[in-house]
């Protein structure tokens, strides 16, 4: 196991219905030499590529992202889920469906943070179903930039968001994918990587 | 003026209405090492005090907060805005009002996450009337914590919320206090410090 396979192993809570809770470390309280560590795993990992932006979403992506970018020496953008009075100029708009929340969601990014020139690692804690991704990379093809490559510090393997993500060519780096879960015995298993 | 002023002074855009837009920098493309200015410069600031735990709330304040983190060496935790079903167990609520929405929110911390040994910096990125902030505070006193300080990266010295909070006692540190703006000709007025 990985650091972050051992800190999920370790502080991450089973629930039924296939939820896993990683809110003491990861999306509520972050522990930030854990996202520290996740960000210089995720410069290895992307290694080369000619990234100068990421991108994230909010609200539990931005910390890691933000964590990470030091590691890459790069801005990142943050997309909006609604519309704010105060986001005001031209922007790109992703129509995303979300499974948690049961509901439509706009991903929203202004575009004069993101244009022809840009390469960019999307970044996000979370990968399940990858509605909230597959919007993010909609605007990025919307501005004419490149997605350089994808960062997801938790997938849940056994969901279709990285098969589908992975199927389109992308590549997709999950520190940590997990396989399947027993909410009896708050037992977790990794994909070999 | 100090880093940050200089900044807000070469980037910042004034809109009528005393809006005042930082978003190129802080609040939705964010430069990651202007974010470790911020993070030292309030390490600086409250020198000496207890802090245990760094609270901020969604989605802004994350990353001032986790990039300020490292220089604190404590954990994070965010609030949320709004009740969303993976957040369950007994949690913090305190009701406040938007100015710049026009609606009432909810600002929600899990208990378990912040109890009466905590010794709290809250820090977010803008300061206006004050009301997220004054949720935050709620929430603090509810947990029995103690609230160390509150680090703000902007305040709008010409509404409300500072005076409100140094009137109740609280060490308020905002890096940059804008006392006035002239949206015919963008000219940022900030407060000596």
């Amino acid at each position: 196991m990985n650091f972050l396979e051992e800190r999920i192993a370790k502080d991450g809570i089973v629930k039924e219905g296939n939820v896993l809770k990683v809110d003491s470390f990861l999306n509520h309280q972050m522990d930030i030499e854990l996202l520290n560590e996740i960000g210089k795993e995720l410069k290895k990992r992307f290694e080369g590529k000619p990234i100068n932006k990421i991108l994230t979403i909010e609200a539990s992506g931005i910390g890691i992202a933000c964590v990470a970018a030091q590691y890459f020496g790069v801005p990142v953008v943050f997309a909006k889920k609604a519309k704010s009075i105060n986001l005001e100029g031209e922007m790109y708009v992703a129509e995303v469906e979300s499974f948690t929340h049961k509901c439509k969601n706009q991903v929203i990014v202004a575009k004069k943070f993101l244009g022809e020139d840009d390469h960019v690692l999307i970044i996000d804690d979370f990968l399940a179903n990858g509605c909230a991704l597959q919007g993010l990379i909609q605007i990025v093809q919307s501005a004419g930039a490149s997605v350089e490559g994808i960062g997801i510090a938790v997938e849940k393997g056994f969901q279709s968001g990285g098969r589908i993500i992975r199927n389109l060519g992308y590549q997709l780096e999950s520190l940590a994918i997990v396989e399947s879960m027993d909410s009896e015995n708050g037992t977790i298993y990794f994909r070999e990587q």
